[in-house]
């Protein structure tokens, strides 16, 4: 181990979007935050109430198998109950799930969210990228098939990804899927978005899991509830032995007592997710239609996000007017050009909008 | 990956003391709980509303650098901001530790707290057992530097020990770390329970940390401000570069900003702290007393819980009469006639040795 002199921890670069400690050290205040994609409604009341309830009990170590959630998830996913994991947002099921395959080789697109690579790096896993191309409009091609083979250990598919929003067609998702199965290769498909598509449930192969107990699907709590400071994210899996080496593969009180009765309350707040899906399907097409206005390309993304290409430099001056949005430069295969902005409400979506023009005007 | 059949999970075995749902799910209700080593004085007022405050922006991602928590904590240690670590409870501090360090071959003492031989396991480390001896009051004694040399790659104590509440002697201690650090061996030194002690800073070794870059000091909120549900705890170490491979040994968001927003508000908890330990001072020799005059042997360990030997099985008639007790028949060198219970209120402790006599005569 190395001395080294006074740092460095508070210029760590932060490659993520959220950052509101960062913001409020420098301006002071809250920022409206378009760079993490977030549900814009705060937390339901629900939820609230559950988590002040819970600060009565905080004082016990949260239950290890989150058993009273995991029953209201499975049966909410039509799940048995031990294959359902909980975790301390998806994120630490990322990890989990990697540390308990060790694999030697992986796929990852590119560009996609960054923890994945992140995870990989602690077990020395050899990397392997499918690029996106603009000019597939960043879709997944059929090419990626040739990626897969028995060497491949685990594959990483975020659906809709994330920056792009785009999703892979149906019918090529289920042809990568009986690959991986082929390959003995593990599919980790990170859903955290899916509930953002107009038509989800036309999306999921969760109805086919029972067939491919190589599959991993990531769901989270933190974007469709507004819970993303809570953390909970949860693994759904047929291979109980696999999502029990996952449970293995870190501490067993992972999941907060808190994070466990706002995750019950949530599953409740379903006027809250039907209004918020509502907001998505409509704000999307209109801030889409409102970029382009500005000049702007836009991708066609699926999800609560937007991925458009500017040659304004953006973050410095929306942040010196309030406004936080997601630099896309340490996104693999995109530069400094490419920007995420999340859908938020029609009120502060207009704020975006005539922020921007003031910017690049 | 396999299929099996429906499961397991409600039946896996919890190797660890205060599992309150499963108790409620048997006989509905809460149990009184000597089975885990928490404060019995509950979640302190201040840090029950700054967590009730921080729901209001629990839809904002937590601050992965947990600035503002870290800022007060060095402030309160004594320590540069870059040589303080948040983590999801000490316990995620372990498992990071262990894969930032990848260890070859460890030492752990025997009985000790099981989660190091978890995060052990993880990364398939071979791990040699240092046996605490009966005959020794299961106090580390010299032999134990036999076992240190270079290819040691890591050592974890706790001081003082789960489940004997033993504490290394000043003296050896001094010439482990020494050991440790002509070896190049990580030290892991687990000090949650040290504010426990009668004269807590006569025990720590924070002041040499700045000679000893090799060692981490893990200390946790859990227990001396009754927070096990939130999960907070924070390693120290000299070492910026060991506690950034920590950093990224996980997921980026593993505090909650609830716990986060706890931790600020309960390092303000100072009479809090003094009137339990106090508590702990008077009732931790009352409950030694009581155990003996009923015939058990008890380890006259000094932080916040006991251990003792007693012939008859107390762990079903205890349950039946609504208490919670440690077994400690899955510890390594222990076996069923060992239990752990912890120091409690008066009142608590008088419930359980009336309880006690009643099941033992």
């Amino acid at each position: 181990m190395n001395q080294t002199q006074p740092s460095a921890l508070f210029d760590t670069p932060l490659v993520h979007g959220g950052d509101w400690a960062g913001y409020s050290e420098e301006y002071g205040g809250a920022p409206l935050d378009f760079s993490a994609n977030v549900s814009p409604l705060g937390v339901p009341d629900g939820v609230k109430k559950a988590m002040i309830a819970a600060t009565e009990t905080a004082d016990r170590y949260p239950d290890p198998l989150c058993r009273s959630l995991v029953r209201k998830l499975a049966k909410a996913e039509g799940m048995r109950e031990d294959q359902v994991l909980c975790g301390n947002g998806a994120a630490d099921l990322i990890f989990r799930a990697v540390l308990a395959r060790k694999p030697k080789k992986a796929l990852l697109l590119s560009p996609t969210f960054s923890e994945y690579e992140a995870a990989l790096n602690t077990v020395g896993c050899e990397i392997e990228y499918f690029p996106l191309k603009e000019e597939n409009g960043f879709a997944v091609t059929e090419d990626i098939l040739d990626h897969i083979d028995p060497h491949m250990d685990m594959v990483f598919l975020c659906e809709p990804n994330n920056p792009t929003g785009i999703c892979t067609s149906y019918d090529l998702l289920g042809q990568i899927l009986r690959r991986c199965y082929a390959c003995k290769t593990v599919l980790m498909l990170d859903e955290c978005f899916r509930d953002f598509l107009d038509d989800p449930k036309a999306y999921s192969f969760k109805p086919y899991l029972s067939l491919f107990p190589n599959v991993v699907i990531l769901k989270a709590f933190t974007k469709l509830y507004a819970l993303a400071g809570i953390r909970l994210g949860y693994a759904i899996c047929c291979d109980p032995i696999f999502l029990n080496q996952m449970r293995k593969a870190g501490q067993p009180w992972a999941v907060s007592s808190l994070a466990q009765a706002a995750g019950e309350a949530a599953l409740d707040e379903t006027e809250y997710v039907s209004t918020l899906q509502k907001m998505v399907q409509t704000e999307r097409p209109w801030l889409m239609g409102a970029l382009r206005q500005l000049g702007m390309k836009v991708i066609p993304g699926e999800a609560n996000y937007l991925l458009f290409y500017c040659e304004t430099p953006l973050i410095a001056p929306l942040r010196e007017r309030g406004i936080l949005l997601r630099s896309c430069g340490n996104y693999m295969g995109l530069n400094e050009n490419w920007y995420r902005t999340a859908v938020r409400t029609h009120k502060d979506n207009i704020r975006l909008i005539e922020t921007l023009e003031e910017v690049i005007r």
